[in-house]
């Protein structure tokens, strides 16, 4: 089992608000960024995969906040797969600044086919490569 | 009990991603304003109420997916307290356009004193003012 | 002859950077919202004009800073016609609070066929309405 | 006399609109984020800079439009010293995808001191740091 996918990046200025810290929305940018670098990881990038036919689209998305982060701070987000299931994977994100955990997050994701969108089966090779990311 | 204050706009061009749709975090940016505004018409700003001395963060907060927007479009989201605390609060966000409910969203608040940042109980004339908007 | 179109609105939270203030880039964008508006008024919406073949891209665009703009304030800017050439119209952008002048806004566009994409004359219907703001 | 420092970053997905191409304003974010990484090649961090009493304000920018940029690509962002005056600097910003010139970006900063916030003269360690950056 891989470790999960981590993505480090600094935090951009215009990413705080009048309060100094990272604006909530922003959160949820940074963990679609963090998809994307995960993609490209498992797929060669996020391209690939719509290219062969399917895309993710957000169903539900959770934050839960812990502590704030800072202009130019460097974190890290990981990204694991908590399930698996026939047409849609709920990923688990971890923000952390060092050790410190500052913001979880949890994204149901349904997989859709990119003429139709309509939901799809998720395809044997995406399966076997996102059940690399599965949560221990 | 009033009605639950309901914030219009209009989907702003920037705010599309390139599917044409309001990219996910904006949703939340979404939430926030109409925060504001809800602010405004309870307390005459969100800055009058940091000025007496309280202001709220966010816990947790959860966006879920229902249908996409566009450009342009007018949009209505609502706000209404769930669930008025000693120290937090839960408020519901429901977007929509037309009859159409397209995102639901939930909040959990938590209020603080300016000056120390800690956690704080809701001011007496705060929690009269937040009642008129438990939803029913 | 039209007054110059004015925009107004109120500064966005999550617009202000750890300053306290609008960030820079979001001036520009401030600007594409105040075109928008500005065509909503002059062809019933930027997309009719896009739907009767017509678009319009940026050449180049420049800010200049005078004073800056804070949370929840209530801003105008104004929109005039500096030049309309051929296939291209230069915009002055003047964003007020109250009085005072913040930031002075130029931009050139190109007419293009939403089709080809390519330069394009600007129509004699488009022109007209234009030619309403022209700055005098 | 130094290269000109060049920041290489892929373009995110929110940062692109319904077009598919980078949103006009994202492009003066970039170059808020280069001068950023610059600094921190030149003085340590943008922190250091401002820990030791100097900050730079915008008096003006200006971008030239060329060509587009689309989700995931690989960008670079050269900056170099145009002119370096007394109290403010201008500098030259030139965004290419492999050889390809994209965007040219021309701003003029004021140093201000960070107490007072009113125009200083450049401190001589930051003007001969600045100075290896004068294109040639």
């Amino acid at each position: 089992m891989a470790a999960p996918y981590v993505h480090t990046f600094r935090v951009r200025y215009h990413e705080c608000d009048a309060q100094g810290i990272v604006f909530n929305a922003n959160w949820f940018t940074y963990f679609d960024v963090t998809l994307t670098e995960w993609f490209r990881e498992a797929f060669g990038s996020y391209d690939a995969l719509v290219g062969a036919g399917t895309d993710v689209v957000l169903a539900e998305t959770t934050a839960t906040f812990k502590a704030s982060a800072r202009f130019d701070e460097e974190l890290g987000i990981s990204a694991e797969v908590e399930r698996l299931g026939t047409t849609s994977m709920v990923v688990r994100f971890t923000a952390r600044r060092g050790e410190d955990e500052l913001v979880l997050g949890r994204t149901v994701y349904v997989f859709v086919d990119t003429r139709t969108l309509g939901k799809r089966e998720i395809p044997a090779d995406v399966r076997a490569k996102l059940g690399e990311y599965v949560s221990g």
